[in-house]
């Protein structure tokens, strides 16, 4: 298998017995994601299976070379223990479908804890509505508690408040500042 | 010195001749913080040097040892380009009495680019009121241009944000969601 950013054996790991309240019609695991569907974590290789066109469904992307992506990979990878990107692969195509960021923060506090950020989480067009996007959110929660994470968060849009209120976030509790530069 | 998390020759490369529409009354800058008073890198001997006195002031720190410290803080040094915590310390003590992180985001979208975030800001009791607050989120703020993030965001309870929007800060763009393990 090529590099991949974290190891494999991870994901193998997570309990699936348990869907934590997540609905799933027809039931689907990480082992079994669908039809001709596998996942895994996302690979070195990965720029030549179509990992920027799910990405731009997201946001912008930008038109970023070969070698922008495997420096930005190799520099995930030398943060050990800080990038976990989850994908969803064709494996009829060989072409990524889907994608979900795990971001850890090592912290001091709380007995220098951990926390989790759930990032870019996006479906290709053509996948939508297989539960993939609810697979992947599950999937990256059981790996942020696998990890000792005492929290796990996330920003999105309104419109997706009750999507993720299903995985048992909550939007109450603090108040979310940015800017742009 | 003591071995620093970060290389102190980035905060001392910061324009501090802007303050950017933050008000300091009387002046205070990254280089003259106030009397007695001097802003660097958190350093691997901070441990006796009072930091979670500062930190227990923000939160729950539990009793880590001073093994657990150097562990987290070797770990975070190992992830290059992405710990910024930033300390004021008093030169006559030799105390910790301020603190403020920037966290990196490494990011693939928008050609590779990085996120930033200010996380766990905290100044001592007995030197609140010096502006000391203010000139570390200013300091964070700069040092996430210079290190070319595109956006920087944090999140605080209702009453900050009046303290955040001095610096540019805005909440109106989406929501924030939480889950506690
Ligand atoms: C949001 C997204 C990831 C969902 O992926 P998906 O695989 O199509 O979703 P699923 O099939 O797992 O369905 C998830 C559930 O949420 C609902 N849902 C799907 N898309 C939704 C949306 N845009 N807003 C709110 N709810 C949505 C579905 O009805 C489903 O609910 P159900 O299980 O009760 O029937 C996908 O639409 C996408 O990539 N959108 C563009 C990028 C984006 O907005 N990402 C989210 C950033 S926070
Ligand atoms: C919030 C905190 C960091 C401010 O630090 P400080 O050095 O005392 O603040 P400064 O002297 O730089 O003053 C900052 C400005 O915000 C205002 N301010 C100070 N504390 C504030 C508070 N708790 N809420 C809202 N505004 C506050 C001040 O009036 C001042 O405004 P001005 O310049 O217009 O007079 C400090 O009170 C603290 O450590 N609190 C406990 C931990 C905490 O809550 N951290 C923030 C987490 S988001």
């Amino acid at each position: 298998m090529s590099n991949p950013l974290f190891n494999a054996s991870l994901l193998e790991s997570l309990d699936f017995s348990d869907s934590e309240g997540i609905h799933f019609n027809p039931t689907i695991t990480l082992k079994n994601p669908g039809n001709a569907l596998t996942i895994r974590p996302l690979q070195r290789d990965d720029y030549d299976h179509g990992y920027y066109e799910v990405l731009r469904q997201l946001t912008t992307v930008g038109e970023p070379s070969l070698e922008d992506f495997q420096t930005r990979f190799d520099e995930m990878l030398a943060c050990a223990g800080t990038y976990y990107v989850i994908v969803v692969e064709d494996t009829n195509t060989k072409q990524v479908v889907a994608s979900c960021s795990l971001v850890i923060e090592k912290k001091f506090i709380r007995q220098c804890t951990k926390r989790g950020r759930i990032e870019d989480v996006v479906v290709d067009g053509s996948c939508r509505g297989k539960q993939l996007g609810k697979l992947l959110v599950l999937t990256a929660k059981k790996l942020a508690r696998k990890l000792e994470c005492y929290k796990l968060t996330l920003e999105c849009e309104k419109d997706k408040i009750p999507f993720y209120e299903k995985f048992g976030f909550r939007n109450n509790e603090c108040f979310y500042m940015v800017q742009r530069f």
